[in-house]
């Protein structure tokens, strides 16, 4: 059985990034180290850094000593709390989620009516909106706008699709004069969909592995689907079963942003063992 | 037989303005003055004007003494270079074409890559153009756009429909990174359109009256016979044939911007003769 795996499968720059300070800051702390909120969207890394001494908390305390920034971001407000506190900040925020917070910011001072395209509950927009000030408004598609001023600015959460961002645009410039576009979305996310999907084109099976609360994971194994292919969405390589390759040909694989190298590899390694 | 009236038929804002600034002008200066070019496409208008003194020249040479520019305006370069002349300049550059020249000057201040929607041989976009420096790139849609830069600034032809603008956006914003829009399209085409096409479906025959030279005036044709009504499109009430209106109930009468209320007035006279 032939194994295609999609080149940006797995950890993109952000994450890989955020997962190596939070192992370094582990040996650094002796393992005393918080992430505010899950580190990443993945139960196994998740696992692996709570072996590690680093933990998930809800809420930060005094007994916290080292506080990780995940990928996502915090807002403006949490930030400047912490800054008070005898907190160490390790500040994982992903870079570009960081340029998303900024340029919010600057529209905010420059005075445009912000609109914000994502997730209104989604911890990066929640951190990006607090940056763009309370009247910024958060909407996941045209329809949620408000009644536009003449300055439109726009910023968006990091892994929108462009199609979302070009709908946005095409019903804002019906009636603003002004619009200012901070295009915030990383391509790593597009990419992956797109190498996933070519893939998903040539081959009799798609594995998908990925935490199943990772929302780009889960859009990955959707668009699979809709593509017609057969397609197992895994966690781990624990779950894979010898009766999904019976008389299988090739089998593509790929994985969501969050998840690391290891598994992966594991998954590669059971599947040769598989299939016709 | 019952006559129906676009309500936005006729003269805009900046051509009425225009219009009235030239016959003042004409009046204060004895007639001799000049526009660059035909002030409006209208030859009826054209022609009112020459009688009272106001005569369109292709270039200004030491005779002309008044120089009237027209709604379109002129370029940035031949504004500076008439300043230097010994001549009146009776400046009837529409207000609307004017911010547009303005946007682009930002614009190219700002350091962003500017495209121009439009029509590139328009006297207007030439104008704007000369405002928005050498590197700035006209395009009437999205297939001749260039390799984009990060930053991508736009700014319109006021004459162009909102959907032109919608298309090109949803190019530009796949590889831009930052988009600065002037949406510096002037409602009172569009709405002249909007207006018009409602009117066509509701009558027997449409009648479009406007210069044949005039783009915004063919535009309303087109638009009607598009609908799937009999459409005429005529400069003068002369035109008019009884024929066109036997057993005809309802015609709808709309004209383009550059055409004047005494010759919408004169074929309206002579339409009340007309029908079953």
């Amino acid at each position: 059985m032939e194994i295609r795996i999609v080149k940006s499968a797995g950890f993109c720059f952000g994450v890989k990034r955020a997962v190596d300070m939070a192992f370094k800051a582990a040996e650094e702390n002796k393992g005393q180290v918080c992430t505010y909120g899950p580190i990443i969207h993945n139960p196994q890394v998740v696992e692996k850094l709570k072996a590690a001494g680093v933990a998930p908390v809800d809420e930060i305390d005094s007994n916290v000593k080292n506080i990780l920034i995940r990928t996502h971001g915090i807002s403006y407000e949490l930030h400047e709390d912490l800054k008070t506190k005898n907190i160490n900040i390790i500040d994982a925020t992903c870079p570009f989620v960081k340029k998303a917070q900024q340029y919010a910011k600057l529209l905010k001072q420059e005075g445009y009516q912000i609109i914000i395209l994502g997730d209104e509950k989604h911890p990066e927009v929640v951190g990006i909106r607090s940056y763009a000030g309370q009247e910024a408004i958060v909407v996941k598609d045209p329809q949620q706008l408000p009644r536009l001023k003449t300055r439109v600015g726009v910023v968006v959460q990091t892994t929108q699709p462009v199609e979302a961002l070009q709908r946005l645009l095409s019903e804002i410039i019906k009636t603003a004069r002004e619009l200012k576009v901070y295009n915030t979305i990383c391509n790593s996310t597009a990419n992956r969909l797109k190498e996933t999907e070519a893939l998903a084109k040539e081959v009799d099976v798609m594995l998908v592995i990925g935490g199943r609360n990772s929302a780009n994971t889960n859009q990955l194994a959707r668009r699979c689907e809709a593509i017609g292919v057969k397609t197992y969405h895994i966690e781990s390589a624990e779950e894979l079963a010898p009766e999904w390759f019976r008389g299988v040909k090739v089998v593509g694989v790929t994985a969501g942003a969050s998840t690391p190298d290891w598994i992966i590899k594991e998954v590669i390694e059971k599947l040769k063992g598989f299939g016709s």
